[in-house]
């Protein structure tokens, strides 16, 4: 059994208030507290590499849980912003972190979709290869791509990192997954020429109308029912993209995690760092989470707390 | 039971001679038979994009087996050269060939070992999500980056794509894999400011000290002798570094593949490539396959005939 034992995650110390930029913006005080919900988003140094922000996501891990760096037989990227395209950027991170050269590195390239996604496919990955002790990054410092004039993006995106502890002592287990692609609309959120453009009505359109469906799909399968679900933990694209969800759903919100006031939307790091809180309390039996965007693209998943499974 | 079913292929027209440029990079006949192996590499259209090369590829694919394309379940790009970094590849591949909103989609970032891991990952996805029906595309356009000057690049590296079906209904079942990185090295071959740069000595040697005792390795766990195996494709970077594996292993040269004279080093559609021209060989009951370049990174895998599994 192959599951999530521990959470690290990272987020630069350098904040640039969306309450500085009110007028430059044109920002409404309840535009920003209600609507983007992101006060300040959080910016890596100019210096600060992507495998850094890994590297730096992988010490808040073992700050957490002991990890012996020589049990590690897979490390896995997920960016869309690498330190460079060649090589991957887990392989960067292999460099620095000293893994052993028997590990497996590669890079999933995926955006807000991402952890959900790779969660799959490396948990996955590490059963069919019996490997017990994997890391899962993610890290997509969207500040490398955004126009600071563009008040679409850079109110909104912040840079951050995860570090999942994938073992075989695991404290929440995947159990089921969906996925789904529309790849035909992917212009909608897409970076040419080094520049994030992103139609922000059409991706939000885009998870109001497809991700409901696909969190009934998901319990459907598992055989349970939304008042099983202890936790929600959808990609905290926006405040009101989750509070959209949490309508169209019927959700109670005390049930649907928002975290990302002071940071911003950390694109595959959201999910991870939203969750990193929650893994901590032990009544929450039951976690579905969400992923949504670039792609366009979505996934779903199940988690169960490994003690009850 | 999911394997690869069958392999399509595509090589871009365009080609540009190594005799041709004798002169200018001072090359002997001799060093492009027996050094190089390469006579001539393939070029992409300018205007022809990574995604395009996987479209392609996909029809070379249902030239030879038909697919219906509303059961595929995953489909997944194997680049370091994608269209653009945002979205992934797959994700306009996607919507270039009209999948199915219900297929899980993603990109994995690596070279030359890139087939080898994604043949592992992916399998293992399919199998872990219960899923019957995969594309894997590999399409790495070196054309994008390389200085056509660079006699060290641009006499070696060809543009290619291959899409494998993999399915329930196999014709070759991966047995036993193995990995490695040693992301220390990275550096030997990069890709800096849009330009690509190879030590080729350095990825010489490392191929050469690795490889062997990783097949080595290979054999080991599956139980097996270098006598059981039929078949040995490893990755097609050059004439001298495939000859020297052959020599290392004490390998009949006859079981060794060497295809890449008229098109080049296709990076993660190397190995795929040769792959599919020995499938059609009902003898084969065992292949070791070999990929190793870009991390730097290595893998290899034992294929069996899985009408004799």
């Amino acid at each position: 059994m192959i599951g999530l034992q521990q959470i690290g995650c990272y987020l630069p110390e350098r904040r640039l208030s969306n309450y500085d930029r009110r007028e430059e913006f044109g920002f409404e005080e309840s535009f920003i507290e209600e609507k983007l919900g992101v006060r300040q988003i959080a910016l890596k140094a100019e210096d600060e590499e992507t495998s850094d922000l890994c590297v730096r996501a992988f010490e808040a891990l073992v700050g957490k849980v002991p990890v012996d760096r020589s049990c590690v037989e897979t490390a896995v990227v997920v960016t869309q912003n690498p330190d460079v395209n060649i090589p991957h950027t887990s392989a960067i991170v292999h460099g620095k972190l000293g893994l052993p050269e028997s590990c497996a590195c590669f890079d999933i390239s995926l955006g807000c979709s991402g952890f959900v996604h790779a969660l799959s496919v490396v948990t996955a990955f590490m059963k069919d290869n019996g490997f017990s002790t994997g890391l899962l990054f993610t890290a997509d410092p969207y500040s490398k791509i955004i126009d600071p004039d563009d008040r679409t993006t850079s109110a909104l995106f912040g840079d951050g990192a995860t570090c999942t502890l994938l073992s075989d002592r695991p404290l929440y287990v995947a159990q089921c997954f969906t996925f789904g692609t529309i790849g035909k609309d992917h212009q909608q959120l897409t970076c040419v020429d080094g520049k994030l453009r992103m139609n922000g009505r059409a991706i939000f359109n885009f998870a109001a109308r497809y991700v409901p469906k696909d969190v009934d799909t998901l319990l459907e399968r598992a055989g349970l029912a939304l008042e099983d679900i202890d936790l929600f933990v959808f990609h905290q694209g926006s405040k009101f993209i989750v509070d959209t969800l949490t309508k169209r759903l019927g959700l109670d919100p005390i049930k649907v995690v928002f975290d990302m006031r002071d940071y911003g939307n950390t694109v595959s790091s959201a999910v991870p760092m939203a969750l990193a809180r929650e893994m901590k309390q032990a009544n929450r039996r039951r976690i579905v989470i969400c992923g949504f965007g670039v792609g366009l693209a979505w996934s779903s998943a199940l988690l169960e707390r490994a003690s009850l499974v």
